[in-house]
């Protein structure tokens, strides 16, 4: 049995508004420039139309929720990078010298660092600890925790969102740190869209052939070993999953049920977004994919989803860099219908299709 | 012969500089994420850094030139539109309400507005008039326009990027309006990317199946009629061409002889280019292809130059739409060496390769 705080957040989702849809799509077409020329600018409009319930939204408070998390996995020689790197990365968010600290500045876009479940203990102010174990289980070798940490870190996501969309329209953009979580995000994967464990596994951060090859090795174990039930969510989440995903998941599933729009990353936060969309597939229509990262299986997640990647710029950084990008886009798309001048109050004539009567 | 001030413009253009693009895949190196993870934005770094010849450029002033002409060709019936839409648009530009308006506010670009050849006289200030005649003539019938008239606003066109560029670093990017213009757009590459009419022609603003088969007509006269020189770029623009393209193929020019990036747009402003590059193949070496618009024959021009789209956003509007998100990702790329933290400042680990002495 789920906890309740999940239970009432799942059901708790609505769709979104299709009234504000309609309209957003008659707004545009009073718009001087002819009818879909902005392409997916328009579809993101009348998107975030439905999901904000308004024809024409105010640009929205953008925050990128950046989850870290550490992953015993690391064990099996799966990254490139030493497990200490989370924590030190954990601490160059706060000072504002990553990628996405940079990028989040670029979009007008605030950075909320979390410790989901980093193996030391950061004395960093300003770090938001809601951590139940210090990292996850080797998955290779036994579960990533236990089926009551996970159901308290989505809880704990779910929160941390509620708090975030008190105040006013927010985007909330998800991001992620964990020297490993590849491996994890590509378990998932597999699982839940039924895909091999060669086909979800990638390079990461930049491992070679035989790293490549541990890393399929983990992801077979983790799943033998393991053996996730693919019709319980939560259960693949505990065994396969990590700490940061978990958080990330709930923080999906909060949004949703704020009516907030969730902007997905790379591979891990799309892989958290598995694991909400499976508990509660209403929150999909909250979900919008930034970009499609370099990570092969990312691809595989995205399609289980249905969603189309924003961009292609081939990233693989993670940490919310390609949400930071996407969320950018978003604010030009929301300025076109309140800033751009109509037909009429311009004095433009229209296309001969738009002043025929019959068309 | 051509004109004094177009033949030292190319001879004048210098290629970029490859000591600013090492030092900036040096720097690239030793930022706080794995090697090459920005993908692309690494890419546009080390291309800006060539560009404006520093390893860490600072954010350039970014402007965004919307040359606005008319088309007799728009007689064929090949637009959705009326022709009197180029002069409304022109005041709408001006007012800040039409989209690329709305786009340049949200990169923190400037709009600068030129009658290159609009068929009514404006009387709006702050229009900078370059026209030499009041549209171009009918391509299916004609010429657009003389030799001489063609070299006037190609060397106008030099002489305004000239002006943009003395005040420091500055992003030039190329924005167009002109009923009709993507045909003359289509006969351009057609003839200088040796493709068929049919290939090279799309819907443009809307156009119904008779619309189209118009359009690829109109195309085929055009270079019937003309029997535009291919190896003869001026030619081709003074009798395929159009007065817009003409002074963006100018814009161009300048641009890279002042080594400014050059940010093209949808399918006109890449005609413009196809003969700038024609002119003076040193200038590619400026271009930066901002997106893959939806007009089919834009993904032709941009393979004739070899330039690789950022964004495809299925855009099809023009004005330096799409031009206006990609300054927005080129101010995101130029952040990042100048914002981020390095392995060494931030305190954090390198990954197996990075350390190992032989990597």
């Amino acid at each position: 049995m789920r906890g309740r705080a999940i239970d009432e957040t799942i059901d708790a989702i609505r769709p979104p508004d299709e009234a504000s849809r309609t309209a957003a799509r008659a707004l545009q077409l009073k718009l001087t420039k002819p009818a879909g020329s902005l392409g997916r600018l328009e579809e993101l409009h009348v998107w975030a139309a439905g999901v904000f319930r308004s024809a024409a939204p105010p640009l929205p408070r953008k925050i990128i929720v950046v989850a870290a998390g550490d992953h015993g996995v690391a064990d099996e020689g799966v990254s490139a990078y030493p497990q200490e790197v989370t924590a030190q990365m954990l601490a160059n968010f706060l000072a504002g010298g990553a990628a996405v600290s940079v990028l989040a500045r670029h979009a007008g876009a605030e950075v909320r660092v979390v410790d989901a479940g980093v193996r030391s203990d950061s004395h960093e102010p300003h770090v938001h600890v809601a951590k139940v174990r210090a990292g996850a289980g080797n998955i290779a070798r036994g579960p990533a925790m236990s089926g009551d940490e996970a159901e308290t870190l989505v809880a704990r996501g779910i929160a941390f969102a509620g708090e975030l969309c008190a105040a006013g329209p927010v985007a909330v953009a998800l991001g992620d740190m964990g020297i490993a979580n590849t491996t994890p995000a590509a378990a998932i994967t597999s699982v839940l869209a039924d895909v091999p464990s060669h086909a979800a596994a990638g390079r990461g951060t930049g491992i070679d052939d035989a790293g490549f090859e541990r890393k399929v090795r983990a992801i077979e174990q983790a799943i033998a070993v393991n053996r996730p039930d693919a019709t319980d969510p939560l259960d693949v989440l505990a065994k396969v999953g990590g700490c940061e995903i978990a958080f990330l998941a709930g923080v999906t599933l909060g949004a949703a049920r704020r009516s907030a729009p969730i902007v997905l990353d790379g591979y891990p936060t799309t892989a958290a977004a598995l694991i909400a969309a499976a508990l509660a597939p209403a929150s999909l229509d909250y979900m919008l994919a930034s970009h499609i990262s370099a990570e092969p299986g990312h691809r595989l997640a995205l399609a289980q989803l249905g969603l189309r990647p924003l961009l292609d710029l081939e990233l693989r950084l993670g940490e919310g860099t390609g949400a930071a990008l996407a969320l950018s886009l978003l604010d030009a798309a929301l300025r076109i219908p309140r800033e751009m001048a109509t037909f009429d109050a311009a004095g433009v004539s229209r296309s001969d299709t738009e002043t025929r009567p019959e068309a």
